[in-house]
Order: C-alpha cells, then sequence, then structure tokens
C-alpha cells in the first residue's frame, strides 16, 4: 500500500508541488518558475527533476509513492496528449515523458477539475458526493464531482462552466469564438468588463471613474462600502452566475456548489448574492442547496492531483 | 441467472407493460389504463394483476424474472416515496406495494430518465456511454446516461431538462414557478404559445390564423411546406433547443444527443435545424457530436426500465 503521492499544479508562471500522505496530509509545498521557453520543453524536465531531488531528500522507496498527478490548464484528450496554449504545449506528450523521468506512475488532468475533486477531498466539500466547484479567476473553470468521482467527460472538456451561453443577446465575440458565455461576464476581466459597460450607460457620480486600472478587488471593496454604480455591477456579475449555476444545477443535480479561485477571496457578501440570484433560477429540487466558498485556496489543485491517483 | 424481466412506464392514461429477455429482446407488449381514482391507489394493484397474469400465461419461474423496472411521470426520492400529479401520488409507496404484490425486486425511476436509459441500451445510442437524451412531448423532460449509468441525481432530479432557464428576460411563469424556463417555449405546448407569440407580432398572411386549434404537428408541416411565418415560429423554437443543449454538452460534455419524444416525430427538419442552432453556441470541443432521433418511439421507457433492473 503506498503510503505518498505528488501533487504537481502547472501554471502559466510558477509550478506549485506539494508531497501528501494518501490520506490527505499536505506534508510539504514548495514552488518552482514555469518555463516556458522553446515551446515549453522544460517544463516537465524541470518538475521531474524537482520531484526526484524532494524523493531523495526523504530518502523515500519508490515503492512508497502512488505517483504523481499533474493539473494543467489545458483539456487532457483521450490518448494524453496535452494542448496548453499558456505553457506553449500542442499535443505534447508530458504525461510519458514524465513517467520516463522519474519511473513513477503519472496521472494529468484539468486544473480546473482537479481543484473540484481537491475541495471534495479535503476541502469545503468533504464528505460530500455529488459537487460542482466554479473557479472565478481570470478566467472562469469548474469541475464535477458526481458519486465522489471526478466527471472529465468524453472529450476531457466537462466542467468547462467558463463557456455556458448565459446571454444569447451578447454581439461581442468571447475568446473561445461564441458569444455570451458566462466567462465574458463572470471572469476577473469580466467583472472589469461589467464595469465599463455600467460606466458607459450611466452619468452618475463613482470614485470608479478615476480609477486607471479596475480590478475586480477594488469594484468589490466599492459595491461593499455601498457605491451605488459598484453595486449595480455587483448585481450583474452575481446575476450571471447565478444564472450558469442553475443551469448547471438543473441538469446535473448535485449536492453542494463550491466558489472558488482569485474572485471568491471576497467571500460572503459574492457568496450571498450569487446565492439571491440562484435562488431564483434554480429549479425546486435544487433550490436550497448549499453554496459555499472554496477552503483550500490555491493549494486545491495539488490535493486534488493526489485524489485523482486514488481513484484510478 | 435471470432470463427475463419486466418494464412497466406508468403514464396518466396508460400503463405500457413489456416482457422481456436480460439479452434486451422485447417479447411481448400490452397496456392497461391508468386508474388515477382515489389518489391513484388502484394503480399499483392493477400492473402486479397484469403482470402476475401474465408470469402465469407462460408459467414463468419467478427465479427466471430479474424484477420489474417501473417509469413514473415524476422525481423519486431517497426512500422511495415517489409524488406524481398525474397519477394523484403524494409520497406514494409504489415500490413496496409492488414487491408485496408480486414478490419480485422492483426499481423505480422517472420516465424520461428510463427513456433514455433504453435508447442507449437498445435504440439509438447502442453502444454508446455518454448520452444525453431530451424528450419533447407535453413538457419537455430529459435523461442523462454517463459512463454506461443513468445520472439520477442528488435529489432524483438530474435530467429535468425542461427547466434549464435559456431566457432570463420572460416575465410570463412556467408551471414550475420560475420564468424562461426551455418547456415553456420547446415543448408541444410551448411551440403552440411561441406560435401565438410571433402571430401578435406580425401582419403578415398565414394559413396558421385560420386554424383553431394549433397544435406541434400543424406547425411544423407547414414550416416544412415553406409558409414563412411557420418557418419563423420553427427557427425560434429549435433557436431554444440549440441553445439548451449546447448548456448541457457543455457541462457534461457527452458523446451524442438524442432527441425523442412525440414532437421528434417530426424528424431531419426539426433535428437538422436543433443541429444548427447547437453548433452556434456548443463550446469547441463538443460542437460536432452526434445529434440524432431517438429510435424506439414510445417503448424506449420499458426497455430503460430492464436496464435500470440489469444495472443494479
Amino acid at each position: 500500500m503506498a503510503k505518498y503521492g505528488y501533487g504537481v499544479d502547472i501554471g502559466g508562471t510558477m509550478v506549485k508541488m506539494g508531497l501528501f500522505t494518501t490520506e490527505g496530509e499536505l506534508l510539504e509545498k514548495w514552488s518552482i518558475p514555469t518555463n516556458i521557453e522553446d515551446e515549453g520543453v522544460n517544463v516537465i524536465p524541470d518538475i521531474a527533476a524537482s520531484i526526484n531531488a524532494n524523493i531523495e531528500k526523504h530518502t523515500l522507496d519508490k515503492k512508497d509513492i502512488i505517483g504523481i498527478g499533474m493539473g494543467v490548464p489545458g483539456i487532457v484528450e483521450k490518448g494524453g496528449f496535452i494542448t496548453c496554449v499558456n505553457l506553449g504545449w500542442k499535443d505534447h506528450p508530458a504525461i510519458t515523458r514524465m513517467r520516463e523521468r522519474t519511473g513513477l506512475n503519472v496521472r494529468c488532468e484539468n486544473d480546473a477539475n482537479l481543484a473540484a475533486l481537491g475541495e471534495v477531498w479535503q476541502g469545503a466539500g468533504k464528505g460530500k458526493k455529488d459537487v460542482v466547484m466554479i473557479t472565478l479567476g481570470t478566467g472562469v473553470g469548474g469541475g464535477i464531482v458526481l458519486d465522489g468521482k471526478l466527471r472529465s467527460g468524453f472529450h476531457g472538456s466537462a466542467g468547462e462552466l467558463g463557456h455556458i451561453p448565459v446571454n444569447p443577446r451578447e454581439t461581442r465575440l468571447c475568446n473561445c469564438g461564441n458569444r455570451g458565455c458566462l466567462e465574458f461576464y463572470a471572469s476577473a476581466n469580466g467583472n472589469v468588463r461589467l464595469a465599463k459597460d455600467v460606466l458607459n450607460e450611466t452619468d452618475m457620480d463613482t470614485p470608479l471613474r478615476s480609477i486607471e486600472h479596475l480590478d475586480s478587488k477594488i469594484l468589490w471593496d466599492l459595491a461593499i462600502e455601498g457605491d451605488p454604480v459598484a453595486v449595480d455591477i455587483s448585481e450583474k456579475f452575481c446575476n450571471y452566475l447565478g444564472l450558469g449555476l442553475a443551469m448547471i444545477a438543473n441538469i446535473i443535480d448535485p449536492e453542494m456548489i463550491l466558489i472558488g479561485g482569485g474572485v471568491s477571496r471576497t467571500g460572503e457578501p459574492l457568496r450571498a448574492k450569487i446565492e439571491k440570484y440562484y435562488r431564483g433560477y434554480a429549479f425546486k429540487p435544487v433550490k436550497h442547496i448549499d453554496i459555499a466558498i472554496a477552503t483550500l485556496g490555491n493549494d486545491a489543485g495539488i490535493y486534488g492531483c493526489v485524489k485523482y491517483l486514488l481513484d484510478e
């Protein structure tokens, strides 16, 4: 019975890593920079060297290690080839390369999917079996855990909650090529876009007009202080999220919804406002399910990596 | 190893029944009327008597029968209590009652969920593992099969696709108490509602104005003949469906989408038009999945009942 597992969350700037017990205890965590030069050809060798050094430092026996779980900001297709624009990877055989360099079992999944699995294992969803997590960051991602297992989807794209169409009347294009995606309004960038839309539509005075670089935190701080324009923006933001989450819940009927990602640091004011709109759109059987803020923060992904190895 | 199974699809007017081999062959099918008097207290005794008579007729050994699968037009809650407005049932212990009267194993699920499972077992989804089926009838229902198994949901309401919010700007109420549900536009009744909306908005001449009782078939017949107003109605109808199906596919990433129910008898003109809108709204990885018309018709439910017994 393996006793340890490595979680590796590969981001465009940093790679977060953790050594866990298979019971779910995080023993050590550290980061290394992501070297995306030369189509990201060094990313896997750098990670493998770091893990091999960690194994040596703790004089671990490889037989005691269940493997390496990796989270990537992209879709892992059948066959294990991975395309991640942020890492410079195109059909990159990352899993095979990592196996070759470590001699360990390796599994790889989308980072937001693994964050959801991590929260269900040791975070805000602990003890639950049917959980949807939405991740509000630069973009909007998500993950779906059904009957305790991650739903990857037939093409590896289940839980891509940022691209649910929530506004068929939108004329501007989302990065994905469609229009009216949830991410277009409910990401950190979307929040700023909504703010600009509202500022263009109103003549009301607001401190927002004098701020050169608007961001989601400033918008929420002012909304919490009661600035009417910022409040209006926050209502629109949460309306889209409540609508999107109601669509999801009406379809898959989960036990709980979690909200994670950088924007979720706003906490209860955000949660309560999303919940208000959600309840207005949700079908009766799912109207009163728990909606909670995720608790593992940036570590959710590395937790999920190890749980994903255990679920193999 | 059991050789036979009974499928029982309980509707508000008729109960459809079938005797199947566990290989999926329908050996015999028949119907009895649904007696919904006295809060539907006779529904289960009538079905049990009919099945007991069938067992006797074929001199089957109960050891050779895997059980009775039942589909009901409602949500089967944890604990097995069933509420179906159409049958007069409120927290009805139908499963226990059926067991007592037949001595057989009994399982019960929502009828649209079982129709999806039936299509995946022996119909248009045969050989597929991840399938969403939407049922366009008096209302809009649906079922979701993931990794070959039915997704019932935490509260038994997964796949209630009729109540996905597709139009946040709607002011009129759906039967469920919310606004802008897919069923409000994409059921047979919704089709007529859309027609009336379009007729009120246009002065164009159309044979539709002289028809006293519009129904979905008349609307589609005229659309196929090329009447511009009927075409406009059919476009709006399929736009809502394409949007709703794209939401579903973006979230759960299925292999295939099936369209069933009475309205689906229109066949290819309906399918192709839904597909057109779907492709406009769907996220890239699921944009080109198969969308097909279901093939088992009214028998899908009884097939699904028996597969549900096999999956226990």
